[in-house]
């Protein structure tokens, strides 16, 4: 076991092993995790955050894959979160990607993680936030977020990024589309991957149209890249966009406008879950807990009247 | 508008305008809505409430379509939930499928209603219990939620039905496999549908295969049917499985034990949101709330610590 200020020192000297391990306690939601970063946090805010989402089969693995070599010559140094929110009992990544990915963890300037859900899904966008967090401190200069499906628990996992990448491919069916509409309205970049299939120019199209539909005022119209991962055509042009994006962010102001928002929500959330333990640990040891739920269950007390009742009473025992 | 007691009344009445006004109320989070929701809970815990999910295209509305006028058969009224949490900016229903399903609104028996996402997940899962909730006040027998998606998000939502039904159809690929493997495990009823498509045997052996491997002790296996959702084929023996699994909950006590557990969750979700919401609305008065936001933002505070500090502070005031 290593202590606080082990893992503090560890992670800040780029030791893998002591930052496997916060990580490890992030997930488990021990309370050790937010001492450390506590102490970590004004060491971070240097890495760039890019999320990339998509439906499953297109390629996001694939490109993630192809960004490495990509990012390594330009001397950036790499981390990378892949979230798997799909399962909450067996853990479903996709384990020949890992394989693959894992090839560039003998890179030192690689660092790769993956995290499915324990649990709760609040619980999964918090440690994802968390574990980027972790290797922001760790010095890594780019940090990609990937999610295996592409939901609305994907959309909560990815606001965390900077740069929100969306992968598509071309001729996915209507269903597919439809699971698609909210992840398309956070793209600040969009891939057309597999560019070789039939369609891919039309799919681009229907993109750009799209867009010109969506009559919000923007500065920064989303490119649509064509790539094809396997063979790596349209990397390089897709990291130039990257760039491009993170350096429009911050010459607009839009970078602290991010970051103040996020701020804003980290700790709102933060504050939910430490105000609601505090409730809970309190009620939990207290018979008359159970009746109250007993008597909800029954229909002879309502649960929103307790809920407030509950609440007043912590408020002023609070105080003895 | 209608008045809380016009509300609480016209719901209980069987008056669906104000059914359909009360579920607005939720959708909005509008205060209205949990003093007119208190008021129904004793009217309510009749309902047998069914949840429906599998991933798109696997036939999930065409079946709940077929479902209809086979319990209608047997003098059940019924009420339908359908929630599609993809989409939380432009709505992503499936009109047609909702089109189909509203010609059964003409029959007085039978209540539909469409959700989407209005902001946070969390919300969706809350709003759509409540709205099954208005919908058992309303006295309808059995109330069937319906999601778009299957992914984790959905698995929060159904978590509120005493029965799920999982569906899935012949030769879905690996990568919508990965998808389902969270909702696999609480599943109660599996529907292979399109029974017609080659490879439909095989699915429901490897379903049957993953049930065996599942070492938790069960005392309800769940059954596989084939079912032709559009010729209807398979339908009549869905609803035997339903019925059979709502009788054994109840002789089994787990019915009760569910109820437990969901009074509980319920209890406690509504304590996280009221409380939280009192301490934010005091913070959002004090002008040195954006200060600290800015701090942390500036990496010259923490969240964490200023999160501690302004619970430890609101918790003193409060006595105030």
């Amino acid at each position: 076991m290593l202590s606080e200020s082990e893992l503090i020192d560890g992670v800040l000297k780029g030791n893998r092993r002591a930052l496997a391990r916060l990580i490890t306690l992030i997930e488990d939601e021990d309370l050790l995790a937010s001492k450390v970063l506590a102490k970590l946090y004004k060491h971070t805010g240097k890495a760039h955050i890019i999320g990339i989402t998509g439906p499953p089969g297109s390629g996001k693995s694939t490109i993630v894959t192809k960004l490495i070599p990509e990012l390594r010559k330009k001397q950036k140094t790499i981390g990378i979160v892949c979230v798997d929110p799909s399962s909450p009992f067996s853990g479903g990544a996709l384990l020949g990607d890992r394989i693959r990915m894992q090839e560039h963890t003998l890179d030192e300037a690689v660092y790769v993680r993956s995290m499915g859900t324990r649990g709760h899904l609040g619980g999964l966008a918090r440690s994802t936030s968390d574990a980027v967090r972790a290797i922001d401190a760790f010095g890594k200069d780019v940090i990609i977020v990937e999610t295996v499906g592409a939901g609305q628990a994907e959309v909560e996992i990815i606001e965390i990024a900077q740069t929100v990448i969306v992968t598509d491919v071309p001729g996915s069916g209507d269903d597919i589309q439809a699971i698609k509409a909210g992840i398309m309205e956070i793209a600040d970049i969009f891939v057309v991957n597999k560019s070789d299939l039939p369609g891919a120019d039309n799919k681009v199209m229907e993109i750009n149209a799209m867009l010109e539909l969506d009559s919000r005022q923007r500065d920064w119209t989303p490119p649509v890249i064509l790539t094809d991962a396997r063979s790596g055509d349209g990397i390089p042009e897709l990291v130039e966009k990257i760039e491009q994006h993170i350096e429009f962010l911050k010459k607009s102001g839009l970078l602290n406008q991010k970051d103040l928002k996020r701020s804003r929500d980290e700790l709102e959330d933060l504050m939910r879950d430490k105000l609601t333990r505090k409730l809970l640990e309190k009620l939990r040891d207290e018979p008359e807990y159970d009746n109250a739920i007993a008597k909800i269950a029954k229909r002879n007390e309502d649960p929103y009247t307790v809920a407030e009742r509950l609440i007043a009473e912590f408020l002023v025992k609070y105080r003895e």
